[in-house]
């Protein structure tokens, strides 16, 4: 019909193909982690592992690197069409190893924050950027395996990987691998596609206050200061809206229908009616 | 079948009826109102309008009535299932009603950090939070109608609703008056669609960094640094976080599918099928 073929011609027009989507993302985020290298070599010193500021420097790094862009990648896997039929389990494997690696990658930019600050005998934990920080990250460590209930560690310094791996286990055991019960998966896999989104814009709005933030503490003399809009703020300033304009096309790509796996609306109604011979 | 039981009973658990969810979603709007309200009154000195730190007050407060409490309830407009069916226009001028107030206290809290900046000698529009915080106003003006090549105006103190007025016509000659095209409706209603939920993800990004820069700002002195988490901070920073879950709440009840115009997916078919006859 004419209707038909006008709705058609007007959504045709906004359609994107998913793959050079990827690819735009890809080169997005590669992107934002040179930047983030870029300014903590370039303007603030390089790295290095002795407590000091160049300690801190692995903090946006590792951040940028883990929580945004391999999380994104992560959270892009089952968008991929090639996953829609066939073995699911390889696309599961590489879902989980990149969420773990970018898990990985974000203990250690804690771990690189709370050492500089006890070595400067700085208090942690007391911004909205670290309240939120820490939120996002105890959100992720919830997604990964960890059962909601997962006491923080009493000592701020004890973020070691390896206290996570029984919970871990956990995790892969309701939702990766095949013996976990349909009911439990069906249940659980909602509330695991609506944190994989929250937690990326959560992860995001850390980022854009944290780069902030530093920028206020490190420019603050002379002609280099934050109000006067030397070539570092602009630069950072630029990374922190790029950061954005990734965390925005990511949840947005999550959330179009016509990226969904097609059956993804009756939350895992295959596999539901492969163990029930539905 | 059990297959089907079995999935209606795991998803049945996670459903929330959508106008209990307002009620508490209108709640924590209100709350973190009252608390932006509280922290400018009982600790930043109140407000005025004399260009001091009493006028930069206003900005947290109408940012967060308008740019979040305000717009979100505007998104929303169209999840409310008594929307579904009956004439559409009333809707249409209740949506763009609390969208227009919305972007009138937006705009008014625009210039009360410009007014203070201007009478401080503080330069404007230095810092990623200003930057952010810009684009997701340019967005937003944008978003109710007009066109994307709107110029920055020369000013940065010109910030006169008025002056938006013949662009505001042209929005709402394209969606909001029955007598615009239904191809042209049809083609913008997705993308109105995406920045409706991302302007609120950038705006609730910008509140957090503003709060944290707020905070950097004023918590200097004694023991009432920031670092030493004095009350206010701690007050602040979880007006912080309510407003972070108050902005994931509406963006996810926007994705939601069960909560969504059941014609929504065909983007204004109705629409077309009316006006084709289809």
């Amino acid at each position: 019909s004419l209707a038909h073929r006008c709705h058609h011609r007007s959504t045709a027009m906004l359609d994107v193909p998913f793959l050079p989507f990827c690819a735009f993302l890809g080169t997005l985020g590669l992107l934002c982690v040179a930047m983030v290298g870029t300014w903590c070599q370039h303007w603030r010193g390089g790295f290095s592992l002795d407590g000091g500021s160049r300690t801190f420097n692995w903090h946006p790094v590792l951040m940028v690197m883990g929580l945004v862009v391999l999380y994104g990648a992560a959270a892009l896997v089952y968008r991929i069409p090639n996953t829609w039929s066939g073995p699911k389990l390889p696309w599961k494997v590489l879902h989980g190893s990149l969420a773990l690696g970018a898990f990985i990658l974000t203990v250690l930019g804690l771990a690189a924050v709370f050492r500089f600050h006890n070595s400067q005998g700085t208090p942690n934990m007391y911004s909205l950027h670290s309240w939120m920080g820490l939120g996002t990250v105890l959100l992720f460590s919830c997604q990964v395996g960890t059962p909601p209930g997962y006491p923080i560690p009493p000592s701020s310094r004890v973020f070691l990987p390896h206290l996570l791996f029984p919970q871990w286990a956990a995790g892969f055991g309701a939702f990766l691998l095949p013996w976990a019960p349909a009911w439990l998966r069906a249940l659980y896999k909602p509330i695991h596609v609506f944190f994989g989104s929250t937690i990326l814009m959560l992860s995001v709005a850390s980022c854009v206050s944290g780069i902030n933030e530093k920028l206020f503490f490190s420019l603050k003399n002379g002609t280099m200061q934050y109000k006067l809009l030397p070539a570092e703020a602009v630069f950072a300033n630029t990374l922190g809206l790029l950061i954005l304009v990734f965390g925005v096309l990511v949840v947005a790509a999550l959330a179009r229908p016509s990226w969904k796996r097609p059956d993804s609306d009756s939350p895992d109604s295959r596999q539901v009616r492969d163990v029930l011979g539905g």
